[in-house]
């Protein structure tokens, strides 16, 4: 099987994930159903969600409600990506206008607020008590590693551990939560668990790596949001760490100079692109998420023979390759 | 026993509950503590934290953990005091500065997730799925509250039912749960739980009735808030709501233009004021509010005969009398 076959392979999961969050989506407050609507129906890549029904799966779960509980993960993603919008006061999202533009700050903020909880009663649903307190304990560190990056805007003096701290929280915690939790809901042993979220927070490291090096290296239609809009917000992440720690004195001046402004203009973006390609900074990038999706497929080894360690092999694998 | 008194009969209660709170706070992301420590220290009434505390030994809870347990329903109210900050953008919350404009909106808003994903991890706890169950179908409601608000905003067709759904949802679910989960946490009987939850649910639409009416009854230095804010916000409450309905035609036009202005000077806030006393709007909301005291009360008479009974009887008199 190769990873780029995985997204075809897995459409069945997939549309079954989607129509389950279709299905769940709702409040007697009109309002409230059309802004959850708008982000959770905006062509997400349902990545949580599919992860979870896999590793419950690959554990044996054969409760049935697999699809069921998987919205748990796509509803707290959906909170943390309104509530960011509203706190990176981003123009769009997933190529539409983000949703604070259109339902206002106060609004988002709020479903936001309806979703997290509405994740949560999904946990208590499960009916086992380590699915909510992990749940709960993953929003908390999903809150820290927001606000670390927004402590660390600007700060050109970020070191890569301090950034990997910052994307564990912010984007790793989550995906460790829906591998883990999945193994959980299958009742499996508590070492399967921790392998499959190790699995799960180092695909997410990786995720969120390509994610930042994909902000210097393709085209805004590509991506679904505009590029370089990570420096716009302060945002230093690897490929500019790596490039300000490898550059030579005047390189180094110069990058420094071009990332710390406000706003840069289409060429002085192309120059900060060009300094980063003269040393290497996405291959390197890539090269650290590539170590990172080793490792997660490390993890599966000592997991059961079943078609879903194929999938979430591939899975991460892809995860180097996508391009948006 | 009076009500005027049980604040000062309960003053342990308090302090042990206050002191459960400082002693739980606390993050390795030290803005995360620091912001946590400004909206949870301001001087709150902990008056959920001590209702459960209150309901869980009426219920003859005597599994020593009723203290710790209840920091998450400060916890919550904490982290929807820090989102309304920001969704109604106030100056002043307990006499002090907003923490919006301490903190910024953005570390507000995530730190309100941080101390809502507090509470859930404290609820998951209890080790009881019932209460993780309830806190989340409560932070929903509030969330739905607090829109519906947003959505009523001067509108100054409001019903009287559509303003007590709104108080419903954002004060009187999360008394309502404080009380109810007491019951929950000790083990009681459903019916126990359920009319302890009323008894939650009908002095917190009691509670903010009265808050709305201090509004337009008090000063500012005696409320720790500026007064007539809710009308700056384009909050239609009780008092203008019955004032609109008894008034004459002349005094109701009148009326209307001065509610639907974006700002009013403080004679027209003076003008406003006098037409809600003319139409005795303040007495009217008093009286509904001791209309629900008296319903909430009388849901305790199937409870068991202990001193905690007489504290949240006199509690509940005592919303009826305070002056902030």
């Amino acid at each position: 099987m190769e990873s780029a076959n995985v997204i075809d392979r897995l459409a069945p999961v997939f549309k079954q994930v989607d129509q389950q969050i279709r299905d769940q989506i709702g409040s007697d407050v009109p309002f409230v159903s059309q802004v959850s609507e708008y982000i959770l129906l905006s062509g997400g890549k349902r990545l949580r969600p599919t992860l979870f029904v896999l590793a419950a799966r690959l554990c044996g779960y054969n409760g049935g409600r697999e699809y069921y509980f998987s919205s748990m993960f796509e509803y707290l993603h959906a909170a943390t990506l309104l509530h960011d919008d509203v706190v990176d006061q981003a123009d769009t999202r997933r190529g539409q206008k983000a949703a604070h533009l259109v339902y206002g700050n106060q609004g988002v903020i709020l479903v936001g607020d309806f979703l997290f909880a509405k994740s949560m009663a999904l946990a208590a649903e499960t009916e086992q008590l380590k699915i909510g307190e992990f749940l709960a304990d993953t929003v908390a560190r999903m809150a820290e590693g927001e606000i670390l990056q927004l402590l660390h805007a600007w700060d050109v003096e970020i070191t890569e551990a301090e950034y990997e701290r910052v994307i564990h929280r912010k984007t790793g915690a989550l995906i460790e939560a829906a591998c883990h939790l999945g193994a959980i809901l299958a009742g499996a042993p508590q070492d399967w668990a921790d392998r499959l979220g190790s699995y799960g927070r180092m695909i997410g490291h990786a995720f969120q790596i390509i994610d930042d090096a994909l902000d210097y290296s393709t085209t805004a239609a590509e991506f679904g949001k505009p590029v370089g809009h990570d420096l716009d917000e302060g945002k230093i992440t690897l490929p500019i760490i790596r490039t300000l720690r490898e550059a030579h004195a005047a390189d180094r001046a110069e990058l420094l100079e071009l990332v710390t402004k406000k706003r840069r203009s289409d060429e002085e973006f192309e120059r900060v692109k060009a300094l980063i390609d003269q040393y290497d900074g996405l291959s390197q990038s890539r090269d650290r998420a590539i170590q990172l999706v080793d490792e997660a497929k490390a993890n599966l080894e000592a997991l059961p023979d079943r078609p879903e360690k194929a999938d979430l092999a591939d899975l991460a694998d892809f995860i180097i390759v996508r391009r948006n």
